[in-house]
């Protein structure tokens, strides 16, 4: 683990990422020592860094740092945070002086979820901020709540209503509904995070034939839905076995999408 | 500064507080050595720590640790965050084993903000959570976009709306609507932080003769208002000098309001 480039697991209890949550992070896939379509990965951290007015890492050196945490691994996960950097000044104010904080942190690949996948419908629903929705920012207690719930209801994930009812994503995830030959998401800048693993399978599933569809998406057509699909970089596209207790499908060609999404290196 | 009760300033960067904002956090006013109105704070600490799932710090020897950091000092400002702590297990879901971190940090008292007290309303709206409402939960990106927002015009603090309109609190204060003799301010439930200094208000203001009335309040409201003052416990009951451009009165009894806040030690 590197806090600001010096191996280490400490930082300054001053920093405006715990204080306020103020910054981003990413997870990433490594596979043999390799880190997964970091370029996209990259892009959504400079877009928030850009919203939030953070000064935006080097990208090489931020590349080199992670690569350096995963070398000689066959598979890991990489978690990459960025703050605003340590306060110089009392409240949530930025002084405008502060110097970004970066933490990139190896995982041990976590097992797998187990034969079947258990969703249901969050009894919580997720609040959309017209400048925050969208990016992996450090605001995440909704998220914790929502898992805490699903633990309690013995689920691996929960999808989340906005306040209007909509099916925004999950609480880990993005989610793709599965209907015939279309896949039908929430639209961009309405869903919870713009996922990488979103992005890949809007450019990959045209590849079979499907057609993907950004809408918007009801917890009645939840409800009815034959097959459906979550997405993250850790579970790739992930079929759901059970959802709020139905039996679900499971579309011949996941696995195929989801040996495009392994065979694309970027 | 105290980092679970040993000195020091520094913490584990696998702290859930700084991954995820998963924590809370109260802000004390301290006068000659005293903690201000502890038990309200304390109270309010204990209502988040039942809700987000965290074991609540012991009040005795959290109180030791808050006044061991303000002794001797005629006036500070003191921070005491209590996060689920370091992560036990990879992502959002508890593990159930953390161990709450706690943090308390005394600062200088801030200088005054200057004879006239400017305010607008916030560009960016509030987001609203069933759970998370009146809570002051270390999620607090909004509030720092809406300070930004503030320092680029100027200001010295934003009022709110939500989603719906409603003007719900300024970003780092709550508000009071002064009309005649009745002080109108956003309901409980519908305020952003259960404030401390609003309960105070709340109880003290009819001394005075003033009627507090919980409502909803709009911006248009705000916008013919012939008085406000916000309200936290470093500022007190703040008049408002000018809103949106627009010069407001002071209601003589503002000072006798602080008169009364300032004479009520618990």
């Amino acid at each position: 683990m590197l806090v600001n480039g010096q191996p280490g697991q400490r930082l300054s209890a001053l920093d405006r990422g715990l204080h306020y949550g103020d910054g981003l992070f990413e997870t990433l896939r490594c596979e043999q020592g390799r880190v997964c379509w970091f370029e996209r990965h990259l892009a959504r951290l400079g877009r928030g860094c850009g919203i939030l007015g953070i000064a935006m890492p080097d990208a090489a050196a931020l590349r080199a740092e992670a690569e350096s945490q995963v070398r000689g691994l066959p598979r890991a996960m990489l978690k990459i945070i960025v703050t605003r950097g340590v306060a110089t000044a009392r409240g949530y104010r930025p002084a405008g002086d502060e110097q970004p904080t970066r933490i990139v942190a190896a995982y041990d690949w976590p097992p797998p979820a187990g034969p079947e996948f258990r969703a249901g419908l969050s009894p919580l629903p997720i609040t959309m901020h017209p400048l925050l929705s969208g990016l992996k920012h450090l605001n995440r207690l909704e998220q914790v709540l929502a898992q805490r719930a699903a633990a309690a209801a013995g689920l691996h994930e929960v999808l989340m209503p906005d306040a209007g009812g909509r099916v925004v994503s999950g609480s880990m995830s993005n989610l793709f509904l599965w209907q015939g030959d279309e896949l039908l998401t929430p639209a961009d800048g309405e869903c919870g995070v713009a996922g990488v693993m979103r992005s890949l399978v809007l450019e990959l599933a045209p590849r079979l034939g499907l057609r993907v569809r950004q809408t918007t998406l009801s917890a009645a057509q939840l409800a009815s839905a034959r097959a459906i699909i979550v997405t993250n970089v850790r579970l790739g596209a992930q079929p759901v076995h059970w959802f709020e207790g139905r039996r679900l499908e499971v579309d011949p060609r996941v696995p195929l999408l989801q040996e495009l999404i392994d065979g694309t290196p970027s």
